[in-house]
């Protein structure tokens, strides 16, 4: 930790920083520059000291050195993790393809899209139950009755099943269903919820906040890991951005910048960043070149009824066409499917 | 709603989205252009109709007409709503100062506080006992027992008290304490907590997400009147930015946008916007000079040892030099404190 | 164009406004719905009557209809151009790989670099002689000593140059060397520079702006078109955003937007996005993965003692390993390069 | 400037940078932490180190100290400047209340609104002769027809006029007419029109960039500082963010922060911000209650027929009022209008 005076700052304000960084159980090292003090905090970083230092009068700045996430860090783990959901692996050169609806709506057309996707690739099955909506009026999703159903359609395809959990009340629920529970990205910061999902050992599939840096994004993971479940893949689907023609806009760098600072697997999710169907291979198969480890893209069997997020939704065919040339451009990349 | 076809669409196009939005029970205008046709949905527009619409291929565009909000909307409550949290009112030319350390740490300096925003001119104090934080490594707060040492301060200072609740499953217990609760900014869009703070009838601080639109704002604050709660108060904290000498952009024009699009209260929360105690007292009356009903701001006895965000905190003087200036503005405006 | 009034706006608003439409040559669809009224206005849809027809009080917002592009846009010109600069085309499935030094610093340095980039695989060489640099005390360029050198290196090796221009006044000197003329970022909207390289007849690099849609972005191109310089390829090369460990943030559905809204082939630079050389391999496949129709990187043979944005600068090998993979991808994609 | 080094970078790491930092004449010292080594770099910090020392494989980051703008910084220069257009001064508790048209579209109306802006409080008179526009098809002003018009205006009723000037050939002609010059922000890096209107002893209106940090905004003043011209007012408009419902959204922690760290004057423009006649007097307000020195609004006699921007233009009595209330404001805040 590196903390810069303000330019002019008394010998008495240079002491009072000094002593306080050993109060904290840390070395000082001071500094004199031609304009500025410089004095270097040596010793463990705990998350509180950066503001507390910054808090005193004449203290220009405090420059952290260490990131603030350990268990989520590549500096402490560099090797990539790979994470199981059912009989398939995430990272580590596996490759995940997730599709399913949106939103569980009924049985028999969840059967339909199930079926669609494993023909047409998928090797995992998405579907919401419990749906996080904008608007208290919108479709909220089918609950337990919509956990039941996808399970029956991932067992009868083969497909292990992820599924959004929004709720702490409903993780040990959701976790009876689900191989692998999703935190969306609203939620990335509800770390009541995080600390829940970190209890129970079913993997997690974490969604960045559409205005969460990097950093952010790893420090919601370490909340889940730091609570022993290490089973985690985040999930990235776009920041807000100032574009009208399209919902969010896909980060391709905070997927190759994931997997620089940590050895968790990253997936993308083109479908709710673009918020247009039109758009969803482009992306895609921009974010597995940036080197994500795996898709996850909403399908219908019917999307101008689809209950949610029907624009967005691919067909059958054109998943099928876009799982071909992701498989194609992950052999280039040497990973496998 | 008004349905934009893409240029050249055929006559079967305009064929079936006039069928498809006679199905969906409202009338439909065909408009044909020089370029494109446009047709008009005329009736009920339900949230999902829009997304339904747009699935359809040869559509380029769906338009909507109306605000997505109703409760919370101006348009069917012209005047200002006036929110009550104990003895005081927020609203309609009523306005709030609320001040108070940014987690309650230990019972003498809560007390040391309390004291000081009393004296400083504060009519609210705020303090809070479950902290979200960004690392799970930081303070989480005392939870229960900060919210004792909350309550004997308020009753003590005679100072209504706010507080934020982050679980579900707390908004009971937070409420026996709390005279409002708050919804942080990074649960916004939990609508799970949202659902349950509608359910009491406690007034409610809801901060703006750091990228929510004014729309998703107001969706947010209708998740709570929907449920029967029409206690309350927005408050805009900041978005995030590109800026790095601040931790988010305070932005005032979404404080102007919200007073005119809804009649719920409005107030400011300069601190967290700045994230450094040298612009709080700026953006606090710029905030009220944009139409804010109030401030929130931070105060601490001892900002560097503060176990959270002391870089932020205003020291009691700059705490009652700020209210003069605030109420001053407040006169000037037309408001009472 | 939609005029969509006030709800509640009397007769008289509803009588104003159209007569206002048909004033301006265009014919009124008047369409009461239950809530609002929307008055449709048919005819050629200039670009100032959005704003005028805002302008009347009554008036809640204007939706134009056509896009405000016409040379840009794919609707009037539905087959990919293809633009040519020496001999190599860029477009229509024939990709650029352009590389170089950021700015041209020396005669020896230039070569070298300009040898190894031929040597591995560039078929364009790029070189800044005038730089638009942040600080007026940074390194501004060599000038037209620059383009001399940069010229030679092109002769010598058989590689095709691009260089920026800055000034309106150096458009004509510039065009004597260059065979293509970069618009930089910040001079996306320096609408004089467009109108004066719209008059030559080079082909232009065309950057958007960090904070440009992508209608910005092709209403620039539509200056330079509209001279009558039919040549625009588009560049890609991030947006503002808020991630502090990137300088920008490679935007790539503006990639795929620009290639669906527009015909004019579009390009990545990964490195400016990125800032760090350990990004640019991944942002540069995403991009071509997104539909790019090449890319532009900056590559020197010491990054450590260059002039301008070393840190972002490839080796020589990185860039030869790089060109492998992405040559891989456009053949993947259907392209030849 | 602080050099922080990869964990477990070797002595060779060290040793390397140590020595370039000594080859580019400043002292290197080391300091050795528990997980990284940082390395400070004491002297003179010219722009172009932090890059190639960044450039260095074992580098993790370069936190430069000094801040890169030296002559608009308040560290060399503590109180505030004071610039002075005509017979009014803007800055150190004077404020300028300037306003006009959008454009100066013909004689009549602009002689009507001139006078209806000194009749409402104006002290300084605005209008675009040269207009850049996002559409080559729109209205582009009169050019120098215009700059006469404005220029009658501003002697008829006693009020300096300011206008824009886009092209570095018509510094010189603009400067004959007008008592300052604006910088639009789409030029706020438009460094060869920067330095051209260095050269010139006009006072100069420097508008924000819609993407542009404050250091940014500083170091384009420096540009024309660094040429010899120190009259230069800041003004902040507005910077590109996700709100639909506005053009640009006001950042008033930019002029709070500008004014911090700079001694220049700053004022600020709502009506480009807001993009809407009916936000204008709070965005002003909010400005101004930030610590603006003035603000700069339009106003039209017809704005349903002004040939640009009139969906924000205010109405002759709508200024007035604001006048009022702004110079109130002023008051409050201390200073003079």
């Amino acid at each position: 930790m590196l903390v810069i005076l303000k330019s002019g700052a008394s010998d008495d304000v240079v002491k009072q920083v000094a002593e306080r960084i050993r109060d904290l159980g840390l070395q000082a090292h001071i500094s004199q520059g031609e304009f500025r003090t410089i004095i270097g905090a040596i010793g463990e970083e705990k998350s509180i000291y950066p503001e507390q230092l910054r808090s005193i009068e004449g203290v220009e700045n405090v420059v952290p050195i260490m990131r603030p996430y350990k268990l989520a860090s590549r500096d402490f783990h560099p090797e990539d993790s790979v994470v199981t959901a059912g009989a398939i692996s995430i990272g580590g050169g596996h490759a995940a393809i997730i599709a399913g609806p949106c939103a569980v709506e009924e049985r028999d057309s969840c059967f339909e899209i199930a079926a669609a996707v494993k023909d047409g690739g998928a090797n995992m099955l998405r579907g919401g139950a419990f749906k996080p909506r904008t608007s208290p009026y919108s479709f909220q999703g089918l609950g337990e009755e919509g956990l039941k159903i996808l399970r029956e359609c991932g067992d009868t395809y083969g497909l292990p099943v992820v599924t959004e959990v929004t709720d702490p009340r409903n993780v040990e629920l959701v976790s009876r269903y689900a191989d692998m529970l999703q935190v969306g990205a609203r939620n990335m910061q509800n770390f009541v919820l995080l600390a829940e999902i970190g209890k129970v050992r079913k993997p997690v599939l974490l969604k960045r906040g559409a205005s969460s840096s990097v950093a952010d994004w790893l420090m919601s993971a370490e909340y889940i890991l730091s609570e022993g479940n290490n089973q985690v893949v985040l999930c990235e689907r776009g920041s807000r951005g100032f574009e009208p023609e399209v919902r969010f806009t896909l980060d391709v760098s905070a997927i190759a910048l994931a997997k620089k600072n940590s050895h968790l697997p990253v997936i993308v999710d083109p479908s709710h960043a673009a918020g247009r169907r039109d758009m969803v291979a482009y992306l895609a198969m921009a974010g597995v070149a940036a080197g994500a480890d795996g898709i996850i893209v909403e399908v219908h069997n019917c999307p101008e009824k689809a209950k949610c997020d029907g624009a967005q939704a691919l067909t059958k065919d054109a998943f099928a066409a876009l799982t071909k040339q992701v498989q194609k451009l992950f052999t280039l990349l040497g990973n496998q499917v």
